[in-house]
């Protein structure tokens, strides 16, 4: 997943400082020795091999306590740039953003997945490239690169593994293809999972736990457990659009099996069954569209598809214990209708302890989630303490 | 929680050294500080500290590289012992362990959690002197004690919440009184987290995401997230005894609600069955004992109620990703009987990619996996690095 050189990220025993410093307060070396219990000359080595690779610089003020004033060192945000890049199943964003995921440049494009990765990619590296142009960076400044893709990703690896609306995807090396071409490394993860990292970043990050829905073409999930992102043993945690929750509906999903949720609840099935009753839809935008513009029956299928999130949620929020549950994606801009019937369903079937505090809300960020996420993917990637100690092909 | 000093545990800033330590292995001063980034003046003062209050100990063997041989330092697991209880509805099993586990003294006994908690808690100090007294040790020696209780706990204040089979027992201060009468810092956890971290510990410390089923009286799990207790927002993770399995079926569940997991599926469930077919049963070990006399009702009961416990697990395995699942409990020791019928419906009904590396097994440790995992809680908070810094009253 790391491609192809981390030769634009922190040296090695600078994570421990690099923690310290990035809450954006500035610290004396006497402060900084204390906190890290470093040597006095160790943390001279480490902040000296920081400061002349611009990760931190010299504080503005200098801060006095009664003696001589000190000079004092801050983390710099802009030290590099990341890139991002939220690529859905037809609409794609990207984004140039800082260290502290402020957006310098962004772009939203129809580019449709199904074209197969290097078409896609080859537009991807193009758009990167253009962007930083524009914002008067070089690909020197990179420091990472952030993608999301809408299927399931081996974390370890990078790659898609069986995603199934991505033909010729299966197994291609992304972090290779464009670690190569941008000279950067390459991060690479689901959409639902770096959805759920940018709303907890950017919108809620006192949230210890925290479920964000997706609720699109699919429906999927994206966990976070005591602050971190919870993957699973194959990086398929968060797939609850093939829990069952109409065992005795004869709806058959593509996954074989029948009365899944995404069968039931998504923009897809939600605009098939609008098409079964005469009125035209074809996918999540429509249904919001119908939503907001009053159709009784988009109104009533949407709120019916909320309770079927919600009972998968019910069990959910019993087992997890999450402090909040986030809806987004598409359908979900059709906003307090589906929170309705999703709010319906928990509080009556899940226990009261775990519902008490529980917060069921609408994403903050919206459509860019994902791309916040990918940002804040790299950045906790290669500001992780320690994460520089392992980086690969350094001796 | 943690009441009322912690005088027996190691002192500020020796967390990252014992983290090095621990794992049993022997290191130089030069190696300690190359793997620390300490300065040697520092590392010398914390080893001393450690040597002192015996938590290190020279190794017996000098290490020789070349020159003069330097002599090495390991952990010493017989620097403190540790008491842990598991109070079940029943039946309570209480030990004395080293730091790394190991029993040095175990009693099991019959004693009935709804007889308050000052009955309870007297016996258990009692019993935790004698058993101090028995094997050669003394109150001096305790750096923790760990408890685990048949209910919800809130774990910042280790006190029991609206536990629903504890008369009496609702916010008792369980460290306080524990604490006080005993001089050692007390953690308290609910039965089926602290089964979760024994059966991680012991039998499968190579698991990242684990699922502990407890199946008794009632139902519940234990979940551990990147190898660490995921209790979630209110503590209340896990509850999976209330998710509903059976909508339709008429059966009322002390929570208010209709069929839920431990409504039809536990050992309370199973007994109230039989005995409407005329078997003689009232609980999980009359079940086993039918079971294995190959009484035909019962196993096909059981098989049943594990078809139910396999349809919660298999959401659950496609939400959470776990590598292992351990089914423990009274009603587990049924065995092979409730196994199949829960791989029968996981296997059906979760994502290949979820369940092709899955393991679903029995539990190891059995009747010992809360006990055993009462000992890990106090250990690795009293190991835990960076623990000692922020012990209250510590000046």
């Amino acid at each position: 997943m790391r491609m192809p050189s981390e030769a634009n990220g922190p040296d090695a025993g600078a994570g421990a400082l690099l923690k310290i410093l990035r809450d954006g307060q500035a610290r004396t070396r006497a402060e900084l020795v204390q906190l890290t219990g470093l040597a006095r000359s160790t943390l001279g080595q480490r902040l000296d091999a920081l400061v002349s690779q611009r990760w931190v610089v010299p504080a503005e003020e200098a801060i006095s306590s009664g003696g001589r004033p000190a000079v004092a060192f801050t983390f710099n945000r802009s030290a590099r740039v990341v890139l991002a890049a939220d690529l859905g199943a037809t609409h794609a964003r990207v984004a140039v953003t800082d260290l502290g995921t402020e957006v310098l440049a962004e772009r939203a494009a129809e580019v449709p997945i199904d074209r197969g990765p290097e078409e896609t990619l080859h537009w991807l590296q193009r758009t990167f490239e253009e962007m930083l142009a524009e914002s008067g960076h070089t690909t020197g400044e990179v420091c990472g690169i952030g993608v999301g893709l809408p299927g399931p990703v081996e974390h370890s690896s990078g790659r898609p593994v069986n995603p199934p609306i991505m033909p010729g995807w299966d197994g291609f090396p992304v972090p290779e293809w464009l670690g190569e071409r941008l000279g950067a490394p390459v991060l690479v993860d689901n959409d639902v999972n770096i959805m759920a990292l940018g709303e907890h970043w950017a919108a809620r990050p006192e949230a210890d736990h925290l479920i964000f829905v997706k609720v699109g073409t699919g429906i999927g999930c994206g966990i976070i457990s005591d602050r971190r992102l919870h993957r699973g043993a194959q990086g398929a945690a968060g797939d609850i659009g093939h829990i069952q929750v109409s065992p005795t509906l004869d709806v058959v999903c593509r996954c074989g099996n029948c009365g899944c949720l995404e069968a039931v609840a998504s923009g897809a099935a939600v605009a098939a069954r609008l098409r079964e009753a005469g009125v035209e839809a074809t996918g999540g935008r429509d249904i919001v569209r119908l939503v907001r513009s009053g159709n009784t029956q988009a109104v009533q299928l949407i709120r019916q598809a909320g309770r079927e999130i919600g009972e998968v949620l019910a069990s959910i929020v019993n087992f997890f214990n999450p402090s909040v549950i986030v809806v987004g994606g598409d359908v979900a801009e059709a906003g307090e209708q589906i929170l309705a019937g999703l709010r319906e369903v928990i509080y009556s079937r899940s226990l009261p302890l775990a519902t008490q505090h529980l917060t069921i809300t609408a994403s903050d960020l919206g459509d860019r989630a994902g791309v916040i996420g990918a940002a804040v993917m790299v950045i906790e990637h290669v500001l992780a303490p320690g994460a520089a100690d392992h980086v690969p092909g350094r001796p």
